[in-house]
């Protein structure tokens, strides 16, 4: 009867709030109904409320509120739906669980250690936010196997999940459901859905109809500053249903409801948004309140709400019989994923080998030959033509042998040349093509690509221009701290662009994307280097890589043809000094060939000038510095070349640390303009006779 | 009658659109009927577009299908509703016109020329997109006073228009309706709305129920790759509303319907989204194509396409009849601005200076003086707070005496502490509150700072997490290129952060905010500084500043007060050595404690030991030689302190380019880790001993 009248007020609020989406105050909760309505179901979800409770007093900082809030979701999911065996957490076939509202890291810390996860012990969740953890502040991917992404970033994990989802869908469509067939869950609050991300996320898991993408929301009306009505009124269900999506509205507190829900979400071949109404910091003094977002370390609040929610365990203790229960319900996939593994076994060998190929991220034996080819097809033609295309060309070499590659472009596939001949477009009709639409979404094209490599089994790579690395900065920045092998294909790379102006030409980014940690910036010279790179680029299974691609054509400049990959040091002597060497010449991309210009131009003046090509610092710096020595000796007069802001050469006008060297650069001052691209190299500066005459300078 | 039918025609597409949001085809569209439909504005209308393809075919790129689409709907606003003086491009009360979609510059362009615009005469037209034309390939709104903003990057516009909205209101509740009473109106096509900022720009207009706000959809159904329909299919009319939006749905190229609809806007009490179906390039046969996005170059088509339109004149020639229509239309509001200057010099002589005063972003007299006096103050008291709370502290001294602050947090008030005393909560029943729930989105709000600071009349500051910088970087680098004083208020700035871990410990991003030319980043080290930092971010009137603030509490350094402005000089010896100098430590924000300690254990072994803080690079590298010379001598050993990474600090570990200086770095290796501060400050090797170890050892 309780039930029923619950219910029904339920339903009459959700009709309030669709007719009039104004701020409201929660429904008031009566902890001690949802105690008694479901007893077993209140325990096991509660055995989750006490440990992030506990943990984060611990620690005294983090955020109890959220796991608190969202622990009856949690429980239906983990016990019922997801698909997974705790004591395997990289079963490949695997249910993902992605917590997008990564602040409310105990949630998945509870659940992993309740089910009996072999990384995250007690003795991991008592050391909850503390050095050496894997229980970190956020989810870190890489800091325990069955945290599936990096999350804390609001946003992010919404759209990796899409492109979670997509991998899905490729894999299935590629090696059949036998192999592949589950589902990706995600978690996302307010947060999440107010940034601008999750439009691009949710846009892009529309058009595509990802029909495994399920997303509950937790509805609990609270951000940090206070209610969400301070800063939004959205309708949310409303702006999901825009974007095609299936909209499900229930009691987040009702496992029942949740359990229908799930049900529903699975049946449906639309991505699906489950809004789940429920109270943050549920039972305790600071419920309903952006205070109980945060940490709640008072020990007496703490010690009521426990008392509140029937739960009498020591700090940190969990009842046998619930933790019983909850690695029950973490063995559950077990006996399917032995399954699983004997239909991989029953297939062929060949099968088996590419499956597990894939899976583990290891390039094909043919990447290298077809690179090899290529290149000495171009030493020996020696075309004038644009890294972009150059990219093209490795790409038109690179997947046919690759059958795992993912490609798109932020709707720049004409300009991003990332389109090849055979890859067919991934959409609902044919989920075995390999080149997806982004649409104009650099930063969830972004996210996405990193949900496909965190998924594992497909290789994305995606392009926008370069001075769009701003828009796509978050993922970016999370590929690298992921240690995800996203390809960034960004081209337009500097104001060789000519006329579309300042706000298209890169200048910046180059140094942006170097300063970034765990980073390969590529910017090849030409076709040669441009395979090159890739190849690199390909064979990472821990960085992401940034090509930084020409939108002008350039020179072959490795007219010499050889079987090692001379960008795999990073830099190298391209054109050595005749006579005695009196200068360095240091460049980049685009502007190496302007380096051999002025080489000749000193050269005839009988200045001994090496030319050194560095199309990636990263791998530069990580060679010995003997071989750094040899490239760039102390001694001559050292001028840089890069049509970009000088931010960062200073590392190499000087040579190694402590050591002195004259050096000077030739590049942009600041933005550049609108104009066409000789035009603007010529009022830059940026010439052969220009950094011919800055050596002569200094000599 | 044809007429009628058409209507008809629209409204059942209108209503399968609704139910069924498939793509689908454009209708069929008869020239011949629009022409004659309505003559005297089709003729009009043309003159836009003849100019538009004339201009694109002339510099050979460009966008030539924009313009043309849109050029009725231009036409209805700028003939009559928009408020404005051709002639008076800077007239405070100016209805503002915003070109979110920028690559369509040719509209705005021909608008300007024909209306009369003193700076965009016919032979700016003629030089589109050529060097030192102010008719760039994006408008650039630092090169006429008519541009109110730069445009390209998708969705700035759009999220800008919210931050003129909300200078408008704001001044309208300070000013009077008498003074400030107009309108801000966009045009935003489909890109603008995919990109994620739209979805923040739309929900916080929505929110804040900005009534003089209009926003015109250039419904096109076209994107670079082909139809919309490959990347999206959301309901954008549908999606707006779900905002709090007024939404319209009218033929795009019906002038009635432009003009009912725009009456009808102007009507509501919130923001409004007209929905124009418009046909790309019309009339052209690269019409509804992806091709007419573009450069449309072909003489044979082009002059299809005037043939189709009934345009007879040369190339760049428009009929002196339209010409001048056009200019009475660019005249329309000289009456009314002469009014309004008539009002404005009724007003009392210290309104009046103050208006002027705020509008050319002149910053107070008293600003200096209350700056002082809290340096004083603080140098006596010596407090150890975080420069988060020393922000604070000056923002509680600075906003009383600069009522055009404009404050906000990306819903971290609390721990960006944006938030003073006084200064009210901008809302809708409180449009003279000073304070903006901005919600979770950071890129939105630097964005709509961006649009306010170029508003004029207002001065925006906002705050997120330093890392976030990330989210904000679109709006960022713009604020540089734009020109705009737009102050980005970053705390938490390093591993000083703790618990939360690698996600929200910025460690490039005191790199990127530096490699980005005209930005000011300050990184204070104590009270002192931050005030300094403050007066100077004020002073600016065309350079953004980043203020990167710790979370964790630092000693005062600066214990003897100075009138002067220490940090304008960008570094500056803060402790010189005692006895013979051997070792420079350089460091900024937090770690400027950490060299002084550094140089006390090396004093104390009679090393002499000079500590230079250095609060802002860029203004130090303004300074001329000399200065950086006596404060950076040659000779002994330098160690910079940062808690970021090395990327950039070259520059200054070795002197004065070409000068030879023994360098080293104590800092971050990459990205932090979840943990206490205290224990990461230790882990990282970022303390006095490391440093001091760091000098003994290249002695």
């Amino acid at each position: 009867m309780r039930h029923a009248a619950h219910c029904l007020h339920f339903a009459t609020w959700l009709l309030l709030t669709r007719q009039n989406p104004q701020p409201e105050d929660r429904n008031p909760v009566d902890i001690q109904e949802l105690r008694t309505r479901n007893p077993d179901h209140w325990m096991r979800a509660t055995a989750i409320r006490a440990l992030a409770l506990d943990a984060v007093a611990a620690a005294n900082s983090g955020h109890s509120g959220m796991p608190i809030g969202m622990a009856d979701v949690a429980t239906v999911l983990f016990s019922k739906h997801l698909k997974f065996d705790a004591a395997q957490p990289e079963w490949a076939d695997r249910d993902r669980f992605i917590l997008s509202a990564g602040h409310g890291s105990m949630l998945l810390y509870a659940l992993l250690y309740l089910c009996g996860d072999p990384e995250i012990t007690l003795e991991q969740v008592k050391n909850f936010r503390q050095l050496g953890a894997k229980t970190a502040g956020h989810p870190e991917n890489f800091l325990a196997k069955a945290i599936e992404t990096t999350t804390g970033p609001l946003g992010q994990g919404i759209a990796n999940s899409v492109g979670f989802a997509i991998a899905e869908e490729s894999l299935r469509a590629r090696f059949g459901r036998k192999l592949i067939d589950h589902h990706t869950y995600v978690i996302a609050g307010d947060g999440c859905l107010m940034e601008g991300i999750s439009h691009e996320a949710i846009g892009l898991a529309g058009r595509l109809e990802l029909g495994h993408l399920i997303v509950f929301w937790d509805n609990n009306d609270i951000t940090i500053d206070g209610k969400v009505s301070l800063s939004d009124r959205t309708d949310q269900v409303a702006r999901f249903k825009a974007s095609g999506w299936h909209v499900q509205e229930i009691d987040g507190h009702d496992p029942e409801a949740i359990d229908a829900a799930i049900d529903a979400a699975k049946k449906t071949g639309q991505p699906s948004m489950i809004a789940c109404k429920s109270h943050i910091a549920l039972g305790h003094a600071a419920q309903d309140t952006s205070k109980g977002h945060g940490a709640l370390t008072n020990d007496d609040q703490n010690n009521a709400a426990k008392e509140a929610w029937g739960w009498t365990s020591a700090p940190f203790d969990i009842p046998a019989e619930v933790k019983s229960w909850w690695e029950k319900a973490g063995s559950r996939g077990a006996a399917d994923r032995a399954e699983w593994e004997t239909r991989l076994a029953d297939m062929s060998a060949a099968r088996q080998a590419e499956f597990t190929r894939v899976m583990t991220g290891e390039a094909p034996k043919k990447l290298s030959a077809v690179i090899k080819a290529l290149k000495k097809q171009v030493s020996e033609t020696a075309p004038k033509v644009a890294t972009r295309k150059a990219s093209e060309m490795a790409l038109e070499v690179i997947n046919p042998v690759m059958p795992e590659t993912l490609g798109g472009s932020a709707d720049l596939t004409g300009s991003n040349n990332t389109l090849t001949g055979d890859l067919g477009v991934f959409d609902t009709d044919n989920r075995k093509g390999r080149y997806i639409y982004y649409g104009i979404r650099e930063h969830g094209m972004a996210s996405a690509m990193n949900g496909m490599a965190l998924h594992g089994g497909v290789r994305p790579y995606g392009g926008t221009f370069m001075a769009f690395t701003d828009y796509a900065r978050p993922a970016m920045r999370l590929a690298a701290l992921m240690q995800t092998p996203t390809v960034f294909v960004m081209t337009h790379d500097s104001i060789g662009l000519g006329e579309d102006g300042p706000t298209h030409q890169p200048v910046e980014h180059l140094a942006i994307s170097r300063a970034t940690p765990n980073t390969l910036v590529f910017r090849p010279a030409d076709t040669v280097e441009t395979a090159e790179a890739w190849e690199i680029a390909l064979r990472q299974t821990g960085t992401p890589s940034v090509m930084s691609l020409t939108r002008q054509g350039l020179p072959t400049v490795r007219l010499e043809h050889k079987n090692a990959n001379l960008t795999e040091k990073g830099a190298y002597v391209l054109a050595d000094a005749e006579g005695k060497r009196q200068a360095i010449l240091m460049a980049t991309g685009s502007e190496v060939s302007i380096a051999m210009a002025a080489r000749d131009l000193l050269q005839a003046e009988g200045i001994g000038t090496r030319v050194v090509s560095m199309p990636c610092w990263e791998l530069f710096e990580a060679q010995d510095e003997s071989y750094r020595r040899r490239v760039l000796p102390g001694g001559p007069v050292r001028v840089a070349v890069e049509a970009a802001v000088s931010f960062g050469w200073d590392r190499w006008l000087f040579g190694e640390r402590g050591k002195r060297d004259k050096g000077a650069f030739v590049g942009m001052p600041g933005f550049g303009a609108s104009a066409p691209a000789e035009e603007l190299f010529k009022h830059f500066g940026i010439t052969a006779e220009a950094v011919a005459e800055k050596v002569k300078g200094m000599l």
